[in-house]
């Protein structure tokens, strides 16, 4: 298996059978690659859609709960025509003691494609070296969780563009502002947008509650890219400028104190009074769960674009599967067809 | 989405894209049409009906376990041809603080129909407004579970008639005795079922023990309906009577003490030695699971209707399912087969 | 149904309907049915695979976990094009104090096959007398695992045969040497497998620590067969005999020290090491899930057959659902085709 920088690109032939680690894998023709096929995958009619995996079997396995990426898996894979099967931790054989290395390798006798949800970093590495079969990481850890960063940035085109244009991201993206607000600091999603978006045409705004700010790790992978970066200390006054805000989760337990939370709060909520003074047009995107950080005021307005985010995982992680899983070949269907 | 009483009646089309949240939902009508739709169902070949709901996608939410009803849903969902994915509350994004809408919207996203069990009366209705799909309540709390009325009146028809004649209920269960029979202070499904059959021309006899006796929050629905009622002490005196006995389940725990649950138990348990004594063809159903208060004797004898209870709930839930997901249109069917 | 030793012979359409609760239910001709049936299933195309059992719907029941057998289970059910619903202990009405009589008769009425994983011996056949529908032992506490023996058998000859041969397992394993190693008090699946090839012409070698030696029970069936028996104290001196090597999980805690432990394993850890001395293609099987006892050195060289034992497992489990579910009947598929 090719977990090299770059080892997906735009030879879709070359995606079958392959694991999904780390964002890294894929250069900028592997990541049009897969939002175009989400797109075209999400303009075909669903009976048609449903042929393309038909009894392909996806194992599901969750060694930490995460209901949103699990359930968006499970239902790209039935999208597709496939079927599931899931692996949670307590019922899982590493309560005996086995390897994560044993179980991905057992899982892979059973299933044509893997996806690995764990709590530890490197372990949708780990698990895909043994696999025999595709595994994709659904977030291990402090580590990777490529399919989100897929699917915020597939968000921001759609939301954007309308879509995957002919010059692919770098196009949908050019020249657009995008604002980072909330917790840059425990906020695993917004360090793997930033590094993805660090190559694009685009200028990064990041507000932060103090001590919460960006990492020194993403804004010097950022500088050494293409985009622009600057920190604000509010979001009131750039909210104009932006054609995009990324709201991350603020846990009001990171704050040192009750008071200090409801103080600074304002600089980082979005409601649906500051979106009045934002650029036209601007969306919302949020990871979710949200708790307070976007007013429920805002969920009737054309930006929040939160649900419809969740949408767009959806067909992305579609076409992820579909990618790796790969068309059976003209002598596959011709052995089925004589009945062979 | 309409909620209001009778807003799902007879005319088929307008069922698509409802959400089912009471019972009151349906006027007799609207009842007549989803049980004759569960005869039809069920008189079809296996392999028709699985062509229904083709590659469509059911979300099960169960907040609280309840194996019967969720295991009823997914068979009702696969036997139609779609596929399921279930959510726990032990998994899920409630744990984050999410809320219930929130989840009810994110998952909507994901699925064609939402399945909701949730301990909070009210919840099904709130799932139902935020969710963009259709949500079906399977329980709220001590609310609603509208799919258990359903199946118990289709049983009701089945075993009395043999199935949903062309007068419909109504036909099916004129001038007939149905007998509650237990607990039925706390038992939801009685309640229910008694408000429903409130309207038609039946004769409702209650057999509680002290203290258990049917509220009178149920009891004054049913005066202002045209069906007859009143209570009586025990169980053996009116045996004779009864086309149907509707047995809940006693809790011991209910009892003041373990003396007086042995001492009036004998008032409200169904045995072979009791049915000797019934009516031709007395129909013994019970919600299920039950404990002591049908003995295992009646098991094999024909009057049992609790296990046929359960393929009934089985074919009513195939029907709401089909009637609010809808066949797809004419344009639906014509965009698939030319791969637009 | 039919629990009496031999019921489940030659004759395939005489599965159809029946459940499997113990290995003895099969004679040689039914252990060779089902094989062969795997074999066929194996050799087909998926695709034609998937049209076998197509919308039948599998209800693995699980009262304690065991994900190996689970998954292997649903993804047999899913190959054969079935659908699957899945039943936790967690979950199940047990805890409202149903009998298992009520749950399995009331699963049978969603589900076309039952498959019963139970802490307590004998849980499979109440089950399986209960429910109008096949039920299958996935393992009943100290008691059977019958499926567990027919994948360990079919791996065999797999192994040692490439399949299954005319002369069916007798041909395949005759004049082979079997040792099991490890602890063989407790592993319940070296007394199934012991007692399966009783009867037929090997050589059974036992190496075991002191204190975990075969039982008499075991040891008396043996030797009431063709097969003879014996035991060693080291694996070492014998491996250059053996034909296979049936390792099984050494608990340490089952030690009186941790000193003796680490005095004894060398006798029965496998390594690559000593499989340098084993006799040319000696394979290494192993229930799953591992700890020590086979070393990972193992893992890359052609003996390991333990992660194919997995393969060969979907496959026998295919195989047993396909009989007992049966093909429908050509009056079945005139009445789908006209649509009746």
């Amino acid at each position: 298996m090719a977990f090299a920088p770059g080892s997906l690109s735009d030879d879709a032939a070359a995606w079958k059978g392959q694991s999904l680690v780390g964002v890294q894998q894929l250069d900028e023709a592997g990541l049009n690659l897969v939002l175009a096929h989400a797109e075209r995958l999400r303009g075909q009619p669903r009976d048609k859609v449903l042929a393309r995996q038909r009894g392909k079997i996806l194992a599901n396995v969750f060694y930490e709960p995460s209901t949103r990426t699990s359930c968006s898996f499970q239902a790209a894979m039935l999208r597709l025509g496939g079927s599931v099967f899931c692996v949670a931790e307590a019922t899982s054989s590493a309560k005996k003691g086995e390897t994560l290395e044993d179980t991905a390798r057992s899982l892979a006798c059973y299933a044509d494609v893997l996806v690995l949800r764990h709590p530890e970093s490197g372990a949708a590495k780990r698990a895909a070296v043994a696999s025999r079969k595709p595994t994709l990481n659904a977030g291990d850890g402090v580590g990777e969780h490529p399919t989100q960063a897929l699917l915020d940035v597939y968000t921001l085109c759609r939301e954007m563009c309308g879509g995957i244009p002919a010059g692919g991201v770098r196009a949908a993206l050019a020249g657009k502002t995008i604002c980072m607000v909330g917790d840059l600091k425990h906020g695993r999603t917004v360090h793997s947008l930033a590094k993805l978006l660090a190559n694009f045409d685009v200028a990064l705004v990041y507000v932060a509650p103090a001590g919460l700010e960006m990492p020194a790790a993403v804004t010097d992978v950022v500088s050494r890219g293409t985009a622009s970066q600057k920190s604000v200390d509010a979001l009131a006054p750039v909210v104009a400028d932006c054609d995009a805000l990324y709201v991350t989760r603020v846990q009001r337990e990171r704050f040192e104190s009750q008071a200090l939370y409801e103080r600074t709060k304002g600089s980082y909520v979005v409601d649906a009074a500051l979106l009045r003074t934002a650029k036209k047009g601007c969306a919302v995107l949020h990871p979710l769960p949200r708790v307070d950080e976007v007013a429920t005021d805002v969920d009737a307005l054309p930006n929040a674009a939160y649900f419809r985010q969740m949408e767009h995982g959806l067909y992305a992680r579609m076409a992820l599967l579909d990618l790796v899983l790969g068309r059976p070949s003209m002598l596959d269907g011709l052995r089925a067809a004589l009945g062979l």
